[in-house]
């Protein structure tokens, strides 16, 4: 059988499993598939699949077996790393999960929603609030992202401070596995020790295990308020310890807490001028709050009135706003969420998506903002992110008036590597929430031990012999030259 | 080489690697070992070894490898499930990991604390305490057990509704491999996308897949207040319908709702007189409710007299009593943590730590105290537990005047049978905070799918190829007659 024998008896197989509407050949119909979200990855393919049921997934998985075309699952195409776009040589299926898009059940009374895979963030955070439940999870490309895809890569977000990452969000899962099986794991149990945790080995493999298909998902009760605040501080450091501040007076209360650098601020004031700094002077840093209430609206205000004097009053705070009403909260999110647009707006960074322990934050920055400024004079830092979670976007910009193109081309490697390596050396993760997908592959795997790799290798082997899901992702391709070798 | 050969050869090795004070082999040494803690189990051993460091669990491991002595690892001897105990060949060795006893570093800021394995419980929480923060496992045992006990049975406990389990507690491991190597994954972090989850795969493994020498566990802020309350109500299902209440008013400092039923009660007052139930008339069902306030005792009190005003109104609680200080807070918990020992004074039951959806536990109950009456007139049905955390330790009491012992013979086999068929048919668990160990290996992979339990195998085979560490424990025995095939 040639390959193009092989390609033909494939795709006609897929259309006799799951119809001719569902099989999408067209260059023109499969073209938003092959391109990442940020448009770093342009693959190709033999087909994008899209099967309507648990049990048609396994069916075209068992179909890209016997045919031998290794599988990349997608769900709302939104990551950061290429994780859920095809190779170039064509010979890989893409399967988006897109039409498995029920929420099979919602049960208050255990706090649970369990969806399909192909559900829209956005869609469960809607149906949780019709129960008044809260579904946690929430981050930028809500609107178009997908459960799946958020469990594939454990996304984070900005309530991971209270609710933890989309891996703390999960109880149950369904599975196909790479000999197109279906397993059941949907339980919706906070405790059940009965076995090897599968699902956390699920969670987070990038689909290079099985393809998730559903899950069960943990419901909060939904909270009566939000109250957000910004605070102005001098340095991270200052950061930091208001953090610790913080979670003493509102324990569990406290849901956000998100840093943005000066240079951060003045990028947003400067490209969005109807944006307001709510602040007479500038501050080195500025932080935004976020509590949520089971109380009231006045229950919450009155305890950051309380943080912030007390703040204050040490020093640690040099000026601090309550938001008076939504409105009021509604802009300050707005000065945070526009930070990514401002960049963009400025010309093309080097983005660095990183994790330290919490409490070397400011000596992480303080020491790595040194050696990129001393590599290259007149750089400018674009610093924000999750400080409660120790999580930031630490991104580096050309200098004033030096062309983005350019300073891409001269700089990325070397910046990437400055700062990984401060990362290593501050114990750190080089890719705290967009997962390796592509991207990362060779850099986690230089940070990793040997022996980590090869317990990944081991994993990998063992629930897929014959690397026909997404291969290449997080681990380099076995039969690639130079990839590590399978036993010690 | 004879066995006897082999076995001094390893001994000497063992002594001459971490000193001879350390190699017990003496049957009144190795005696306290070599039973588990309900006394069910008792089994045989080469040697007791207890290294002081990691690299001496590493190096045991090796020798234990190359002279081919499986390994039982144990830790404070307190598990439920015999999951620590050898079996009676003589053949295997137990690496006690009580010299494991230090505290590696506390971060308060990122609110962190690093532990050897061997470190008892109650300990951490000292230790969290002195910085001002909670560490909030918290169980029965917490004088004796130790943390990597409580990781490899991922431990449940009292605080589970608001921080989790042990799993949940935990950010990162060192483990030593079943090839004697160390991984050190001891990383703080809130997040981390960078690969295979290996952490979550040795929690709750049992020992099966390496040795848990060191963890890095969550801490979180010290409460200022722990308020605790008694509301009686007339059923398990008023008690969820409670549930729902109490976490809508209270959210996240709901941190305890231990259901009691009447009877469980009974036995606390009969067998331990100087105990008050603080109600005037008997009620079907009595919560205990713990609320962990960040701001005042006052608050947290005022917050409670809220819930039960409104439950009681709705008709859902007939009484309530908030404990006015310390010591009412002391007699309500000693209420609840004495059922076990009045339990024990009545006689010998038949045990079950199960969980099934918190929705379903109201129904649960109501079919299988029917069908267990039907099938055992007089039956008393001890119930009591973690309602927050669907999780019930469903204890059946031989009817009044019966001998426990006769009743043991006859009934455990069906009656166990009973509540496992119940407990499946409500998609629940058989063992949800106690593992596997020995005990229900064979329960677990009745109910597992036969796929779930070739992938378990497919991992233990992928980690621990000669079947070294903990065999048949969780998994049955790979040699044993009857065990399920590796591959489909």
């Amino acid at each position: 059988m040639t390959a193009s024998d092989r390609s033909r008896n494939f795709v006609e197989a897929c259309i006799e499993a799951i119809g001719a509407a569902h099989v999408l050949t067209d260059a023109h119909d499969t073209a938003p598939f092959l391109t990442d979200w940020r448009k770093r990855y342009h693959g190709q393919t033999c087909a994008v699949v899209l099967p309507g049921t648990t049990e048609q997934v396994a069916k075209v998985v068992q179909l890209a077996r016997e045919y031998r075309f290794p599988i990349v699952p997608q769900g709302g195409n939104t990551g950061h790393s290429g994780g859920a776009t095809p190779d170039a040589s064509g010979t890989q299926v893409v399967i988006s999960l897109r039409r498995l898009n029920r929420i099979r059940d919602v049960d208050p009374l255990n706090n649970t929603i369990t969806v399909e895979a192909g559900v829209i963030l956005a869609d469960i955070q809607a149906r949780a609030e019709q129960e008044q439940r809260l579904f946690a999870l929430s981050l930028a490309a809500e609107g178009s992202c997908t459960i799946g895809g958020n469990l594939s890569t454990n996304a984070g977000g900005t309530a991971v401070l209270r609710y933890g990452n989309t891996r703390e969000l999960c109880l149950g899962l369904e599975v196909v596995t790479p000999q197109g099986e279906i397993w059941d794991g949907l339980r919706g149990l906070r405790k059940d020790n009965t076995g090897y945790d599968l699902r956390d080995l699920y969670i987070g493999a990038e689909g290079t295990l099985g393809i998730i298909t559903a899950a069960v998902m943990k419901l909060h009760p939904a909270p009566v308020a939000r109250v957000t605040a910004l605070a102005a501080l001098a340095s991270p450091q200052a950061a930091l310890d208001f953090l610790a501040n913080a979670q003493q007076y509102a324990g569990p209360l406290l849901t956000g807490f998100e840093l943005m650098s000066d240079f951060s601020l003045h990028l947003v004031t400067t490209h969005f001028p109807q944006m307001r700094y709510p602040f007479s002077k500038k501050h080195g840093q500025t932080v935004l709050l976020e509590l949520s209430d089971s109380e009231s609206e006045e229950h919450g205000r009155a305890l950051f009135e309380r943080l912030m004097e007390h703040a204050m009053k040490q020093g640690l705070v040099e000026d601090a706003v309550v938001a008076e009403n939504l409105s009021q909260s509604r802009a300050f999110w707005n000065l945070r969420e526009h930070i990514p647009l401002a960049q963009a707006a400025e010309g093309l960074n080097i983005k660095h998506d990183i994790a330290v322990p919490i409490s070397r934050i400011g000596h992480f920055i303080e020491a790595t903002d040194a050696l990129i400024a001393q590599a290259i004079p007149g750089v400018r830092m674009v610093t924000f992110g999750h400080l409660g979670d120790g999580n930031l976007h630490y991104n580096v910009q050309a200098p004033e008036g030096v062309d983005p193109e350019n300073f891409l081309a001269e700089f990325q490697a070397p910046v990437n590597a400055l700062v990984y390596e401060s990362v290593h050396a501050h114990r750190g993760s080089i890719s705290a929430e967009h997962g390796v997908g592509q991207l990362k592959v060779a850099e986690a795997m230089h940070y990793k031990s040997p022996l980590e790799v090869r317990l990944m290798r081991a994993l990998k082997t063992a629930f897929d012999p014959e690397n026909l899901m997404n291969p290449a992702k997080v681990l380099p391709d076995v039969r690639a030259p130079g990839a590590p070798r399978l036993s010690s």
